[in-house]
């Protein structure tokens, strides 16, 4: 049963684990530095689908079945599909979703929807509203570039401060368990907009959301920086990253060396021409399910801070003059479940 | 807690209540047969904004704040705000959600948001997740023309199945409470597909989902449509309900006289040129927030079956030659809680 702990955070207190978990990218993803921790990747960026959204399918329903695969269970046995996408209308969840036939929640987050979806799939089986949940979220860069951008074959410039957007999906099955990695506690994020405009510049509107979720976090839970292992941002990507950092340290929550951020490891930026990094609802995702996980299942990382940040911006929006909301939402990942801690 | 009964349906032992509730809407609505029920309607379709995203911002914080002036609740006793609607990256609840400072999940669920939203602050406070929930939803006829179909300039004409959308939010405050109307009993839906390709005919689309879900409904909970006073689909609209009524009529369930369609019953179908319905997120927000929610109340209704219904295509995947896949969630509202009913 999950306890609140001050103004917006939830400690998990039976906290659930991920007992099953994937991550799928494709050609840019292969030649990054994490490659040798996914569990699926291909030379082909449409894997063989017809248009750039049903490759986005493919990879999003390949995450969930390798996820399912890894745990040894049935999507029979999922009591609910958390799971959402940066494409209008979520087509890639909601036709990944028509496939597996379990109860669906569609989510909207942006590139934040791997902390929210998990944040859900966290708080449901704490509460036993399920047994057994799968968090999902995918991003293609050719799709989002369509959605958000130019058609690639327009061949626009893109500024020093944008971001790539990751070719990936990841996804984690949760249940109860023994076996870590364990969600420990959430905070949900609430919109935070600093007034930024510029649409190649997202880290920048992401930063303040994830400052004002973190702050929020040590707050409720009188933890600070130090406690954890490492923080983990979703993909603030370069210029993201070192506004978020000031702004922690303006905050007096110094965060020294152990800040990364999914957008900046993705990637090598001195070899990949990926400008300020990764981006995308599959940055966070994959590199959770493919780098970070494993680590806190063997204990090597103990007390991990994950938190995806979204952009909540629509080309509409911009057209229109708005400037671009931000939302972050926090996870306590840890190789050790509550109760043990507290004994 | 939730009690898991049957399947895929969950009983909300704690019954929470929906202790505020409003409905906004504009010219349309205003000329409807609901119109005596709605708490805010006006002449103005645009609220006096620039832009139809912004006048759809404008209804669904104002149907927010008027949910919550009207069971004297203030926006910081919040703990979430659950919202979606049908623009694109859904920036009509990202941005009523910046103003309001609640913790914020995002959701994409099309038409069938107000039943995604519901349930999910039903469970969250029926498992102690969170004291008080809002759930929220809107659509505006204008932004979802220019969204799905046609700008409003080019007057493209719209077959006789086609809907209208209406122009309207409903937003529910839910908490524990005393008073009625009562959660008691949630079905999350499936994602289902008859391969209806005609975005002329989103009921039809649709129809499917609703009948798979309520038929799921009566043999988790081993009860039947008389149970029921009424039962109440989103926005099926006139094609769309008498598909839906056949389908449950060979699937063993004769509904007779007790349904009912919010997207049949908001426009006056005689005297509106609305072709089949009305339809849109804000149809059966509307609709349950103004004219069925007093009812139940009141035990006018004792018992109702609410399913809001979702299609959930995209312009893109239209164009791609998808067939669109539909979805529907339950909610069992009463006049009475769980328990006293098991007394």
């Amino acid at each position: 049963m999950a306890q609140r702990i001050g103004k917006q955070t939830l400690l998990l207190i039976s906290s659930p684990s991920i007992i099953g978990y994937a991550a799928v990218g494709a050609k840019q993803e292969k030649i990054g530095p994490l490659a040798g921790y996914f569990d699926y990747l291909s030379d082909d960026s449409s894997f063989g689908e017809k248009t750039w959204e049903k490759s986005e399918i493919f990879l999003q329903k390949k995450a969930i079945e390798l996820a399912l695969q890894k745990c040894g269970k049935k999507e029979e046995q999922m009591d609910y599909l958390f799971a959402g996408d940066l494409l209008n209308q979520c087509i890639s969840s909601a036709y990944v979703a028509r496939e597996l036939q379990t109860p669906f929640f569609g989510l909207y987050g942006a590139c934040s929807t791997m902390s929210e979806s998990l944040c859900l799939a966290g708080m449901f089986v704490d509460s036993k509203l399920a047994e057994h949940c799968i968090a999902a979220t995918s991003s293609h860069f050719c799709s989002a570039e369509r959605q958000f951008r130019y058609p690639l074959e327009y061949g626009g410039q893109r500024p020093p401060t944008a971001q790539w957007t990751v070719t990936g999906s990841g996804a984690c099955v949760v249940a109860s368990s023994c076996k870590a990695p364990f969600l420990r506690a959430v905070t949900i994020g609430t919109v935070t907009d600093f007034g930024v405009t510029d649409i190649g510049n997202m880290g920048a509107a992401m930063a303040p959301a994830a400052a004002k979720t973190i702050t929020q976090f040590f707050q409720d839970t009188a933890t600070k920086p130090d406690d954890y292992d490492l923080i983990l941002t979703g993909d603030l990507g370069f210029v993201g990253s070192r506004l978020f950092e000031r702004l922690m340290q303006e905050d007096g929550y110094p965060l020294a060396n152990i800040h990364n951020d999914c957008g900046l490891m993705i990637y090598d930026r001195s070899k990949q021409d990926v400008h300020a990094g990764g981006s995308g609802c599959g940055c966070a995702a994959s590199v959770l399910c493919s780098f970070i996980l494993p680590q806190i299942a063997c204990q090597r990382l103990k007390n991990v801070l994950f938190m995806a940040t979204g952009a909540l911006m629509s080309p509409t929006s911009t057209q229109q003059g708005e400037s671009i909301p931000g939302i972050a939402h926090l996870i306590h990942l840890s190789a050790f479940p509550y109760q043990e801690e507290v004994k």
